[in-house]
């Protein structure tokens, strides 16, 4: 089952959409938002499921409108909590290494993670706005949605509970984070909303290329319509999504509607390219002692979306243009 | 005016309370839940307002019943954003020197705040459930909500976006802190879903008592029923919430609803108490070389609240008791 949430009100509007992405109808009869369809899940599956098969089947084609991604907001445009992980530890290594500071050994056990801003989500083709002083970048990431999950859920447990996974540009204030990870607080400052994938997908619909919480294919990122990474997803994923949503329901219970992040995708292969700019910019720190790609520029364009070998894309693209100041 | 969510749904009731916190009348006709309210503030006001008049003026005795904080929620029990701040440096300072360090220079012209878990809110009265090795603290402090706030607020303007005041109790596993600290990603393990105030008021309910962003009365602190604090909540409040407010909105807009906290409430003469254990505990480090006070233990209760010098409740008192483990 594919959702999205078309712009409307502070909720969005809840549409189905077709596995392969050519059509989508809202759904009133069932639910009106994202919010209200996860809230009532288990009793709506049954019509969910049954919308679906019709949709695909082409039996609502009179109904249906073409899918487009640019009338999305995020799948939930104000959630109740968003969870940021760090789980492709490669990555946090190389920005330590960077810097010249070792990484702690029980960053490879013990996950970091930052709680977010999780209201005025961006939708997948909505512009960047953000002061260029600031050093704005990109971070492609994969995020799931949870239902309720019970205080102390271990990781055996967790994958019964995400409901849906989709695509995320995780937007980063590179200037801004060091005076905030000295502070210790966290990334208030430094993590403004993040933009989410035009769908947000079932684990069913990923077929076997979802296991064990981890999703095996590559990340594939454009930028300003050039190739710049394809990590793949589940290799070097130090937490599968099971670990990471176990480590947040440690000392708290997650309400439904929960998103829950990897962190950015990386692979040690680098010959995969990057999925952000500042890991680009330590690999030639590393290499040769400055950075040569910039952060981004007024007009810069990424993309952001995963297709199956067979070329068909799963959460939509998220395609965003960095504007400049606001 | 003041504004409570009795337990119902996710989302809570929202009922109107008479200024003397006696009567509580639910106002299905106006908005069934506060974050319903919220989103039609500016409409709904002239309706609240007198329906708040009748209450105060006895006119809806028949429909209301006496207000019951045990029945509360939180007033938005899943908020779309809660952010802690450090207001009180003097407490933060106490906090280093208890374990030697110095505190930055910054620190008193740049604002601690963190991104907290903003769903699963508790009630005034709902019991603290937390393993006791996780070394279980309250922390008494002010809350305000706001309305939709733009990025880049500045302090001067953020007055105008406080929608409403509340108390907060902060719980805190103080074991569990040290290692998320070092991580410098914030409090995810460290701080479950905070306490909050039987009831939500305007700041007009506040007088005189509310000016600059400050409440010039003394937070209230009750532990095992004998008095623990009571600090003056304007005194050395570096901080003030409009100061907080536009930290927060500085590369973000604040959806509203966004819920703003002070931090431990702390005076310098430390005559007044404190309204955290953690706090005794430093200052019995730096007396004496060693803790005495522990914990929370089982059984252990904490009474929050602020009266005016005539003794009227401002919000209601939040009364919980830890339980012990899960």
């Amino acid at each position: 089952m594919k959702l999205a949430s078309y712009q409307s009100g502070r909720d969005g509007q809840l549409h189905m959409v077709s596995s392969d992405l050519k059509l989508a109808i809202p759904v009133p009869d069932i639910a009106s938002t994202l919010r209200d369809c996860l809230d009532n899940w288990d009793n709506l599956l049954p019509q969910l499921v049954r919308c679906q098969q019709d949709l695909n089947a082409g039996n609502l084609e009179s109904k249906a409108t073409p899918f487009n991604p640019a009338r999305c907001s995020a799948p939930l445009p104000r959630a109740t909590q968003w969870l940021d992980g760090s789980a492709y530890v490669n990555h946090v290594e190389l920005a330590r290494k960077a810097r010249g500071a070792a990484m702690p050994e029980r960053f490879w056990t013990d996950p970091l993670m930052y709680q977010g801003v999780s209201d005025n989500l961006l939708g997948p083709c909505d512009n960047i706005v953000a002061n260029s002083a600031w050093g704005v970048d990109f971070e492609a990431e994969l995020a799931v949605i949870t239902d309720d999950v019970p205080m102390g859920c271990s990781a055996e447990e967790a994958h019964k509970h995400i409901l849906l996974v989709t695509l995320c540009n995780d937007i980063s204030l590179r200037n801004l984070i060091p005076d905030e990870l000295e502070k210790g607080f966290g990334f208030v400052q430094s993590k403004p909303p993040s933009t989410f994938g035009p769908v947000a997908v079932t684990p069913d619909e990923l077929g076997t290329y979802w296991q064990d919480g981890k999703l095996s294919l590559p990340m594939q990122v454009h930028f300003n319509n050039q190739p710049f990474g394809h990590p793949d997803c589940a290799r070097d994923m130090t937490f599968n999504f099971n670990q990471l949503i176990a480590h947040a329901a440690k000392t708290r219970p997650l309400g439904r509607g929960t998103i829950i992040g990897s962190g950015t995708v990386s692979n040690k292969d680098k010959s995969t390219g990057s999925c952000c700019l500042v890991e680009q910019r330590m690999l030639e720190i590393i290499a040769g002692g400055q950075t040569l790609t910039p952060y981004l520029k007024a007009g810069d364009t990424v993309r952001i979306e995963v297709t199956t070998p067979e070329g068909q894309s799963l959460f939509g693209a998220i395609e965003q243009t960095y504007t400049g100041n606001s």
